[in-house]
């Protein structure tokens, strides 16, 4: 049972500041590794790429005509993330909800700027599923992203920048990139759809064969992470239909036509979440009724077993009295005609249940 | 059982490409059918069909004042798909939607064409329920349909194009021709919806009667597929409806007033089928009510016979005994006595059983 | 159980067409009856009543000043129904609705005339509920109606008309009669409800004192009834409230202030169906729970059987053993000592049942 | 278990005349008390009360300046009911939804009146819930009420009144008595509410300790008393909101302020019921399960009695045989060791069950 | 299991006036505490706190350019409630809502004051669940906050303002103090939601390992629990999205903007605690599922011994039969023979339950 999706622990666990405290405090995790910031510059005709170790290098970056995808990766340095926090001018607010995570999944308009807070969800290797929250920065020329760590689904996006030249990616604005990289996060959940449908089909063969009472608890922290990926999936849809609503000029026409399709992405997901969900419930139905059904079979063999043999006992036990006078025990064919009662008399037991449809069949 | 609805599987499986990448990208199956293109033209006075075999040929044909239905089987070939896509101008995302499936139901409208994207689903010849995605294409003066592979529930409406001279499906336009091939698709719900009904009403009997394993197996499939059935026929129902509104000057007013007749038909199946999955769910109560019941069976069965023979044989237990000093083995009507004292045991235990209601109607 | 209002089978069956065939096709069942047209013709101060055979004569009706209502019962004729929507002018699609049964209750407005679908609801002789869709057309100086077959709730109706000189329903227009046939047929809904709630009532009794299997049956089948009513109820309350926000000039505002009260009564009937369906659940729910407490009294029994005989049997089998060297056999107290260890056991296992409540009050 | 709350029936009783009746039909019980008159009439100053014997001193009463409270006590007498009726100048239907209940709660406004339709609702002397239909009239310058029967929940106000110069309800108009007498209706679930959630705890020890078949009943009439209140509560609440918004001029800003109070103890009201609901349902959930667990533990005493003896007295039959060669019953030692051997063996069930958790703690 | 969360009891008990009592009346409880008012008076340069035992020092203070943070603990003093309704001019209605508690968390917005009323939540020493309605009263440079009690969760937002100088708290006005206080309260549902989430967690290993009658209990009020926060948190969400709406000028833009966060956070609770729920009705079903496999368990051995030791009982009973013609009795090999056949018969059923799966892996 090793392949089974590791389906993981669904409990909420925020990581938000003493009840009380100032709005806009950061809460930096000990463990969260320090962050790293990847650079990608491209216009129609190059593309450079680097890692930037001097923040104060993002100041003048700006005001450059290229287009600038900014990758901050790893929340482990409150200073250098307030001080990115004041270079791209967000407010206090804004800058909790992109480290103090989870955030529920949202869009915000601000002048010039709209950040979107998603999540992104990928299959680890061993099958489990992992959760990361990506905050979206769109800006004027750039667009600047935020992840817990190293290691996301945004590879083929960086291939068709470096790659895509003539192409929509480079050819396009900030807004088309931040669509990208939203439309793989969405994008991301088929997979993992996918490797739930298929595990639930697998369940569905073990409930049929041979259910354990593993078998059910698997079932439930099935429906558990359908139940938290719905709860997650529905807010992405809300921010995306806003996003293709909102009036922000930094959103061209052009590239809400590509969000009503990550819109549609976004519904058709939720939709087969809930019917997984409903899939779910239905084999945890199953399984209760085939523990009902084995407690029934259980029941025949001993309701079969007993009926027939203790009338038998009985019968031996008759002549096992010490009577002195039982006349009967003294003829010869006594012990021939109780033999040929007994058989008759567990035949009997035997045609009845068979009619009953215990036996046999069965 | 062979004549049972074989519901098949209801498990999402979306044709996607990698994660991540360009939008547009189109998923070619190496198994899928190359594309097979059949036209039907006619005017008020003539019908004139043939297969297209040079794609090129419908550039010249979009001008021609006469209807044309290009009715486009099979998805096997993307240099063709795409070439399609270009002669009749159709935005990248929108190719994507026609041949990536299964798509949600939906119509979008552009400028001078509103493409619907619809599931046909049919009965196979053994009762199995088939779907397939199709979409039409309006635009002026013709209509493209998008199927999978060969094989449709089309063949009235070509019919009624072959021999409707003076009919309205001759008379009135493109928008006409678009709304008889949707509410055909739409009409193909209800034999489907009979059949589950049918079939509901067999398990119903096989439930009160004889219920296997097997009958709740077969019930939660059925009861799945009603749950995947009203997934696909919601968004139906929201297409129609914005056809009816929608604004775009392709769809004339009395081809609206035939929309708002399928509106209803699909409102109508909505209903019957939330209707029948509340009745599945309702038999799967019933079942392992059933299991509930047949159990108690079982145990008053063994509980009529244990407690019966139980106390008899420990009765005749009793004057098994070897002990010396026993003086009611000698007396000469002990053996008389003992049997009576069982049968009045046993009696008892039956008056008791037979008042119970265990045995008797039981 | 003769008594039992029988629900009857609620699978839907809707007489269509061939999938594909032209809209507007008429599905006339060959047991249809023929059609038979019944005329009311009055004014204030009169009223004539006839049958009508030459349906040519509704033509010079129409223009006629007096209020008429034709009353068109049975579908067996399709030239003639034809017939009758060329007269009234009829669209192809609406002669459909009417015939091709059963229609989604609905209302529609079309330029001079309104159309109304409804279900009408009666119990049989036989305590069965009866459902039938009746067609109300209104226009201006007329109203018809459609019936499936004779036999209908209208005769109070039909007399108030008759007697009701000075009456509202003489001295207003169509829509009152409208109006009048409408209420009739929503408040036909009130009888088959209070049928089923004392049937419910019933049911409570039956599963409290005696519950088989085929109250379990009968329980899932008034659900499914009651689950049907509303599917048909809720529709009839969105026609009402849209009759009464028609802006169609045909319905005065007075009629509109009755209808309010026939909006009521469909809320009314509607919340009351939906608790009942609760009720029928909650029934459901205690069968089920009785048939686990009747598992329990078997076990019971059988336990408590069990658990006092089998080891006194192991007693009596014990001084049955054949051993050579077992001195007790030999002393002669040795029988009544082993029958006062039985006694004793048997007490202690009696005593303990009773305080464990499976005895005594059991 | 005689102080458990009576919950009553549930089951809709409508007084409806004859289906297709003539609207505004009254019904009268034969058995409805003659309708008894009470009249308060007030100023800022002083405060008179008197019966009203004969009906015709109301119309003069009307164009009186003082405040009048006119209370219509009992349904039975048409003719008066009627009359009452004209000097109100009410519609027939109006009149019939007075008389004709049990009616949806619902408030509707006409020109110079504003009738509210409510469901008063107070616990009897013996712990039953009693529910009965109060129609309140607002007109300028009178309220008429009418109840079923004698006996409201309605003195407070009345002393408020008589005891209240100087305060609110004597220097307000109309509209405030009006709304008074509606605070006090809904004020008056509170109590019902309260004493349904004491139940509700007694139940829940009930369940946790000594569940009987009888328990179950009574949750399933307590939840089916809630999903009845629910009904009835939901509607006060959508009555209550109206009236705030209804733009007749009889209600005065300052009276909407206090409605707006009173729709917040709906709210509170209608939610409450909801989560009482749910515990009800949890209660049930529970009480199944304590049947279920009643079966393991008369399962474990059946299983351990007969797991120890059963084998014990096989081995006591072994040497209850009667063969010849059976050297082991010859030794001087086989009695002890035989004993030992059962000792030893039921000696291993019990550990063996103690292990398990079946004894012991059990 | 002295750890668990003690969920506490939910049931809804309103300190309510008699039933038709005068709106306004105040029902002071007997144990209620005297009230204690404590005074913060600060400016962005000095703080000034002090206990105000003279209440008609309010009456000066209202017009002093400071902020003031007026925060009234205990209910317990009729005349001084009411005085300090007066002045601050506060509606009866309203202090009615603010001392007759529970009220349904709300906001009112009168012409210069904002009432907003939450419920607190905290956990206790003992981990028990504590709630307690805080009402906040808005106005010019002031904040007025009711507590029922001593006792609270604002020491943070105290010390922010004690230590914040030039800190926003400190530079804004009261609308900044008021939504530091409703941002605490809402705050204070994370550590809550995170011990049930815990405490669920731990429920959730004791029903896979170690299930009692208690688990059950616990479950579902833990269930219970989680219904009443969800009652109490949804209430929250409408009040703070009413409060980010309302066009009271009391409320400034960027404090506006605070409060789109604390939405968020009423968001994000409420559907933590949906989720949380749906995981207790999971794991109420798992339980009940594991006394079902409970039961079948005890049955296994039950029917394991019992299959095993009757038959072979049944043999041993044969030949302890006095027939005196049974020649097998005394040939030599008899004894060893039906040892023999004993042994067979066991491991023939020992197979048959191994080949079964109740045995072995079992």
């Amino acid at each position: 049972m090793t392949d089974f999706l590791d389906t993981g622990s669904v409990l909420f666990k925020k990581r938000h500041p003493q009840v009380g405290a100032r709005p806009g405090t950061l809460m930096i995790n000990d463990e969260a590794p320090p962050p790293c910031i990847h650079l990608i510059r491209y216009t129609a005709d190059n593309v450079r790429e680097q890692e930037i170790d001097d923040i104060e290098m993002l100041t003048e970056l700006i005001g450059d005509p290229a287009m600038k995808w900014i990758d901050v990766r790893g929340f482990g340095d409150e200073t250098l993330l307030r001080r990115i926090g004041e270079i791209f001018q967000l407010h206090a607010l804004v800058l909790e909800d992109i480290v103090n995570l989870p955030q529920r999944p949202k869009t915000e308009s601000y002048g010039d700027q709209v950040l979107t807070i998603t999540r992104m969800i990928k299959l680890t290797d061993n099958n489990a599923i992992d959760m990361e929250q990506v905050s979206i920065l769109l800006g004027k020329g750039y667009v600047v992203t935020f992840q817990e760590r190293e290691g996301d689904i945004f590879d083929p996006v960086r291939d068709r920048i470096r790659h895509g030249k003539g192409r929509p990616i480079r050819l396009n604005g900030a807004d088309y990139l931040a669509y990208a990289i939203l439309d793989t996060i969405i994008d991301g959940y088929y997979p993992v759809i996918e490797s739930l449908g298929d595990h639930l089909e697998r369940m569905e063969n073990i409930v049929m064969e041979n259910p354990t009472t593993q078998t059910l608890q698997e079932l439930n922290r099935t429906k558990n992470m359908l139940v938290n990926l719905r709860r997650i999936v529905w807010p992405h849809r809300e921010l995306v239909s806003s996003l293709m609503r909102d009036e922000n000029e930094l959103i061209h026409d052009n590239v809400r036509l590509y969000l009503r399709d990550t819109y549609d992405h976004c519904l058709q997901t939720g939709e087969v979440i809930e019917m997984y969900r409903d899939m779910a419930t239905g084999l945890m139905n199953i399984y209760l009724s085939s523990v009902a059904n084995r407690t029934n079979d259980v029941m025949k063999v001993l309701t079969i077993m007993a009926s027939i043999f203790i009338p038998l006992t009985f019968m031996a036990g008759i002549y096992g009295m010490n009577f002195e006078h039982m006349p009967e025990l003294h003829v010869r064919w006594a012990s021939p005609a109780i033999w040929f009662a007994m058989l008759t008399t567990a035949a009997g037991m035997l045609i009845f249940f068979y009619r009953k449809g215990w036996i046999g069949r069965g």
